[in-house]
């Protein structure tokens, strides 16, 4: 597979222009576009641009709603509960995560669980809004079912990803990752790719290894049994149970809380059902916030400091990486696979637009 | 290695006896007993009783202050921050969770953070406390740092356990487990059984694998380098960077919102300075507890009758186990290592006191 590279600005515009002509407005388009885009930008190819043909069909099957009344169902001063009804998942996160931002600001923390919503991006863009607030902010979200528990053989969690940030410097501190060991978009990367996945990532409907990207998609989609194992692998001695573990911590803040669906029901309907959460904590309830984040600071400096193994040459805090990418590709350009830009030209053909190099 | 079952009444008068001696008032003793003793019980044999000559050689040290007066510095409705001032970390958790916990029958939320304390036994206590109350329970604490980040060979970040305890039938959920692959006091148990640790749990001073529990406690002891790889291993093909992000979310949660150590710099001085953190939320706030108790449960309950792989006959849900083990154990007495009996051995010739069989 090849890629080629395109200016931020040519994406940004392609993309603004299809989420408008999918009926979205202006402002909207622009925001989902921004959250999409930001994956690319990071390096997260999984979570980038390759959606924009996923929310296609997602929107032509009517699974997302384009112009849906996002409900508050339950409120508090420090949480709330909203019935995205159907929205796509950027417009619902933004809507909790700012308020959740905004019960922070009042009371010191916010918590808001969203239900019946749709695959909202990367986890860590909503964690970041509140880390640019000032506070730490935490996101999760479950999905379609695609982790096996630990000793079972049947996808029953989604890739469940938690992403917490917190200002920091000379980087704030931004993790965001799935609690199954790989995302399904990174099954779906190296199918586009014809690449086999190392063994240790997946297993088949028989509940045995497979590096087959193909038959782990397929059998996935159709419920045929096998997937994706937690975070620790498939077994107790490597720790399976714990990633095993915090994907139902995921399932319990995003589906349970919010009174939706977990993962096991999630995209087995009409409706998609995705569930996600969304916290911010003002530090400030703890202490001055200038020491607090100097403290951070020190400590994530002396871990870059410390030794490293053989043949390293640097110790990475989480978000680094992402930031050098970003900062990277908004002068150098965003690669895009040929797989990717086979979908996104039937897009444009079918809205007569144009993706400009 | 062999073992001899006690009767828990047994251990738990000796325990308590033990603890008077030391110079802790009834109350507390009690208190102690029964976090340490739950850990047992849970079949926690790492964190159990083996723990006594530990807290003795602390005590003795100084490093735990025994009638040391524990102090709110900061406090708003849904927060506080202590100053355990080297207290034993049985007795600043309890308070400290207890106060998360009336905070969130409250207001909704509760989050108190302690610094400067001691070893506090298991995680999973005080989330159980939260739960046993009806309500979502969390805690973290940091420890002395035994973990390795990802691509370095120096310990930064303790063994950093988090626990999560909510309300399900027939048991309630209950995870507990470190952020490191696996604890220090599995480190103990394996160099006192005399057993190999299985490739992939340890690192030694040059940064490679090692089966050398001896060493690995040696190094960690005397600061020479290695010691234990986070959740999901040395790699990034294995999602380390995963386990040792959870490693640093700890940290931040205790060392850092308290203002207190890091785990780098836990033990290192004549203090322990351990940080924990407490958190309790009434997920009445996000609606009818009964609904949201009765569909974890059927949750959870689908879970565990999903498909299992290959030559397994059960998938467990966090908690069960242990609640399985505590049943067991109550019938059948408390099997304690002969090393282990050994230690408590020398304790009860120095007080002129006696285990009971």
């Amino acid at each position: 597979m090849s890629y080629k590279s395109y200016r931020y600005e040519g994406l940004k515009k392609l993309c603004n222009t299809v989420f408008e002509k999918f009926g979205f407005n202006k402002e909207d388009s622009e925001y989902i576009t921004d959250v999409l885009l930001l994956a690319d930008l990071f390096g997260i190819e999984s979570h980038g641009i390759q959606r924009l043909s996923l929310y296609y069909k997602l929107i032509k099957s009517g699974m997302v709603e384009i112009n849906s009344e996002i409900k508050i169902i339950k409120e508090t001063p420090i949480s709330a509960v909203i019935d995205a009804r159907q929205s796509i998942g950027q417009i619902a996160g933004r809507k909790a995560m700012n308020m959740a931002i905004e019960k922070a600001k009042n009371v010191g923390i916010g918590i808001v669980v969203v239900n019946n919503s749709n695959h909202y991006g990367i986890a860590g863009y909503y964690a970041r809004m509140a880390e640019k607030e000032g506070l730490l902010g935490i996101s999760m979200t479950n999905s379609g079912a695609i982790t096996v528990p630990t000793f079972g053989k049947e996808a029953m969690m989604g890739s469940n990803p938690i992403a917490i940030s917190m200002p920091a410097s000379p980087y704030p501190f931004l993790m965001d990752m799935s609690t199954s060991i790989i995302t399904m978009g990174k099954v779906e990367v190296y199918n586009k790719k014809n690449q086999e996945l190392p063994i240790g990532w997946t297993i088949n409907s028989a509940g045995e290894d497979t590096s087959n990207a193909k038959e782990v998609l397929y059998n996935l989609s159709n419920k045929k049994g096998g997937g994706i194992v937690p975070l620790g692998g498939s077994k107790e001695i490597t720790g399976g149970h714990k990633g095993y573990g915090f994907a139902l911590t995921v399932e319990l803040f995003t589906g349970i809380l919010s009174g939706g669906l977990t993962g096991n029901y999630v995209h087995t309907q009409d409706i998609s059902g995705t569930c996600h959460s969304f916290i911010a904590i003002d530090y400030g309830i703890f202490g001055d916030k200038k020491a607090i984040e100097k403290n951070f600071s020190e400590y994530l400096n002396e871990i870059r400091a410390s030794e490293k193994a053989e043949g390293k040459q640097r110790i990475y805090i989480h978000g680094e990486k992402e930031i050098e990418s970003y900062e990277d590709k908004i002068r150098n350009g965003i690669p895009v696979n040929d797989n990717t830009l086979k979908e996104i030209d039937e897009i444009c053909k079918y809205f007569d637009i144009k993706l400009e190099p």
